[in-house]
């Protein structure tokens, strides 16, 4: 099956070349970018030196002749307005931005400062966290791939969520990433010399995922509350940890905790439930789809940790986006997405 | 006044070279360790090559008859042994480790896993956090100096408990630390391949400073609970940041709480309150004795996020011994001690 | 085909793992360590947690009956040892240490100050620079995998001395590794604390690849003589770059340069020549086999200026290890190899 | 004495208020920028949160009215334009740029292709290289402070080449830096995720620190040629190692060699010539005014193999910036420089 990638050059769309590129199932059809028509992808790309594409505009009637899917891997603001044109077009979208996630415009507009999407594409976006909406991701038109911190955050609380088991209040979720979810634009606050060595919290109380974990939990419990969410940015490349303080229903046990969330997660080949006492680091999944989580429940606070971790450009992003590809074509979700980890 | 410092070699007696070397009013007049007597400490430290002190073996009553303050930058378990001898020899003790700290012999055993120090040395040890203890401190013969995790943590939480804002039930504190805190001994959780780009969890629920933590918190606010207590292990090489998130007794703004920790800290030149909407970062400490504090009310929450970021090596051991040898010495708290952080 | 790997908890033969799990042609049969035994390979290493194998001991006449090749990734001094038992049993192997690299037995107990493999395996062996050898490779019983250095600069300088380009005298090195390259023991030099935020400078005028590198470049080109060669520590986990300053027996330009190196290297998938007036960095190869060269003609000092990377875990090892394998059993040299580089 | 320091905002600048803000002898009078005047330096500064200083516009006679001696720590091409004011004005000047370096002023238009000093500055100018130029430093109007690579490269080579030991052809210098010395601008050569795990080679045969090497070698040895220099960005933000080969007119050992450093280098604090067998890392050096040297003799080949390192932004800016103003004061060199070097 044919595909296109618009948005081409940032780090999601390169993710999608290397997925893609080796894919069983997908071909690359064409490339596009908001500039640079015309150069070939490894002009500025060396390390795809070997690989022969030209980049060309972002034309959607054409695209549409050549691919029956096409990834948006464009800033915040872009798919709003790409998304309505291929989906009248009849080419199924799989969308990175945070764009159509939403379901409620107001909310879009107030966490991400300008305009949200057509009702019409916000009502026909399924969400795609691939784990807990495969039914419906394979009979989507669009699909909005997850952000990355949701996806780390709500894969590790969804097992407490769907069965009930916590509180819904007063949960803190401590979000760490690393620097290439800022994207490949520079800018003071990703300049080497000043994130090297360097430990920053940012976006304090105010970040755009807020709402898309909320609405989310909010699915899976009824009384779900408002979460504390924080964001660090630390001196890597890759890599999301997410660390979750839940207050539970009931006392329970670590061992109890673990047999939840292997039972919960048994037949999901992505999320890897660490044995008793171990917990992930996020070089454990680097340049891979896997979502790795660890487990332990505190006796003296009577709350629950969780620690999920993802590479944020793989089942954070591009990685999802291929996944969620798998289950709209009807093939193994697993297809082209079972390398293992670069390790060390 | 002459100084000696035990355990010279480590990162924390390292440090104290640093600091003592170009001190105005302190002289060290010895350097020991548990090995390698007679080798100069710059054989294995080139970056002191132009330093000349020979390394002496461990003899307290030698010590005593050459300096009025030993420093004791020993691993956990070795002060527990040394601090009566110096005790009962009359010189003064500022020690680092972690085994004078607990006023409660029973719990160091629980939480350090091997024998606590004798109770006559425990009763006389002063907690050393300079800026709520230095009446104390000033007439201390022991001063157990606090470590890195509790003092990013009890200053960014102090305001909150003795004046009684904090609610001290469900305090989360998410804790992150550069390597040097592991110290000078390699080991595979210190290895570089395995530390580059990654992020890892650590001692969840059983780190030894959560008690020490508690025990302050409880001197300060009569009905404080246990706070869940995670660390995070950075690939930096320096730094500590806390993330505290800390349901209040009222509801409050940013700018009431900004007003507090900015009234609390007047007057304590090492403690810097971040201006309204800014975070600080651990960079901007480095090499430094500042503890740098943002704060922020969280609406949708009802709660206080905290944001406390220190250098582990200084505010978070030498410096903070330093500060309290000064307080000791009734000199100026910060002489030798306001070198400009290192930046970038 | 079914292959074993001896030395499998290694970082090569970690790598071996990750490159022959999803391989067309071979399939795994077992993995060999000289401790842990019946260990499942997950347990150590969480980023394998979806994989089953068992740790099993060295024992050459089982891995033979299970077995038609079997890659040794252990520490220099054990391939001497076990190469002789492989061979007499009719096992392909594929060495990846430096013990059967060089022809003269002396000059490896000189360099490497231990003892030899016996003669008639090193008479056996075929040296396994994949681009320069494929024919002897081939019809090999014993391949002699390259050094990491020696594939980054032999590569480099290959076209130089092959082609009759390069004086052969007064050839300079300046070679730069990443620290996966000292293995995953811990040491005071693989520390973190260390490593981070530093540059270091190794082994000056005494590094064992010294001889492998020279009688190479012997074999092709008749008065070659001995080279400047240095090795430094990066503060990155993968990585070559080996920076090759050669004079040449006539003036030349950038573009002559660039067209015998476009030449020598057709029909080679895995090298990459530069377009002019661009260089490689080690990032554009990371995680795949690929060794992108760039060069330059100075006028000014009549010198060529080569620049030649690779990940020294890939090509540098378990890469050109498969690579070689492909070329054994008669496959496509690139099998399983043709994954894009991790960027960024 | 006063002094101001214009360009105070970026990575020299703000290295000469760290430095010039405890210095005993000097008072930073104002802080000078081309823009953001009004401001507080700690605002865009969190490290200085502590300090007070409004920013002003560059006015050379309000400057001359407060301050003796001016720090010009401006991009290339500013300071070539503001010298003269200085000067005319009786202002001693210490411009940290390149503009003032090159004698040749069709050279530096060559090199740094824009408009060069006028040569009544130009002639007026010392070359800053504090060890070697200190008797006419002492008697400056204008001191070029020399750039980061020629004062490692320099003070490495200095001993081969004044006492004639060096050849003086075929020299090699392959230098290596951290990220600060690209300075504070962001851009897509200095993005995070493209240096971090990354070692890039840069303006090969092309630097423009390349004729200021070679003026200062002329200097020292008659028939000194080109040298060939190349320059690699290593992944660490501080830090400078230059690796240099270099052939002798006669055999050596490196015992004569190191003999022949510590006699010329005696009486120069900030040299710290390593012991026999002992290379320098740039950590040894992190955040102090040292320049530390290894040597060794390499048989084999018959070159001498000199390593060099220095912290860019100390001894090869503003630390060496501030050692000439010492010396310019007539006091000792190493006022308010005797800062231990940061480690680890």
């Amino acid at each position: 099956m044919k595909v296109s990638i618009v948005g081409a050059t940032g780090y999601g769309g390169l993710e999608l070349i290397r997925l893609l590129k080796n894919h069983p199932h997908f071909e690359i059809a064409s490339l596009h970018t908001s500039s640079k028509f015309g150069r070939q992808i490894h002009e500025d790309n060396p390390h795809l030196r070997h690989l022969e594409y030209a980049l060309e505009e972002i034309d959607p009637e054409k695209i549409s002749k050549k691919s029956e899917i096409v990834f948006l891997a464009t800033p915040s603001g872009v798919s709003a307005k790409l998304a309505r044109a291929f989906y009248q077009l009849g080419v199924k979208i799989i969308d990175l931005s945070g764009d159509l996630r939403l379901k409620n415009p107001e909310e879009y507009e107030e966490w991400y400062k300008h305009s949200a999407a057509p009702v019409e594409v916000l009502d026909e976006a399924v969400y795609g966290l691939s784990e807990w909406n495969a039914k419906h991701i394979k009979q989507a038109k669009i699909v909005a791939n997850p952000g990355c911190y949701p996806t780390a955050t709500l894969l590790g609380l969804a097992p407490l969520y769907t069965e009930q088991w916590a509180e819904g209040k007063d949960v803190i979720v401590d979000a760490k990433s690393g620097v290439s979810g800022a994207g490949k634009s520079p800018s003071a606050g990703t300049h080497y010399s000043e994130i090297n060595e360097n430990l920053k919290i940012y976006k304090v109380h105010q970040h755009q995922h807020i709402p898309e974990i909320e609405q989310q939990l909010a699915n899976w419990l009824q009384d779900s509350g408002p979460i504390s969410f924080s964001t660090h940015l630390v001196p890597m490349t890759r890599g999301i940890m997410s660390t979750m303080y839940v207050k539970l229903r009931k006392r329970t046990t670590t061992k109890e905790l673990l047999d939840l969330y292997k039972t919960v997660y048994e037949g999901h080949p992505f999320v890897r439930i660490q044995p008793q006492d171990a917990f992930p680091c996020t070089k454990q999944v680097y340049g891979s789809n896997f979502c790795d989580i660890g487990v332990a429940f505190d006796e003296r606070t009577n709350k629950a940790t969780i620690v999920s971790v993802i590479d944020n450009l793989m089942k954070g992003a591009a990685g999802q986006a291929v996944q969620n590809a798998n289950i709209l074509l009807g093939a193994e979700e697993t297809a082209g997405l079972l390398n293992i980890p670069l390790y060390p």
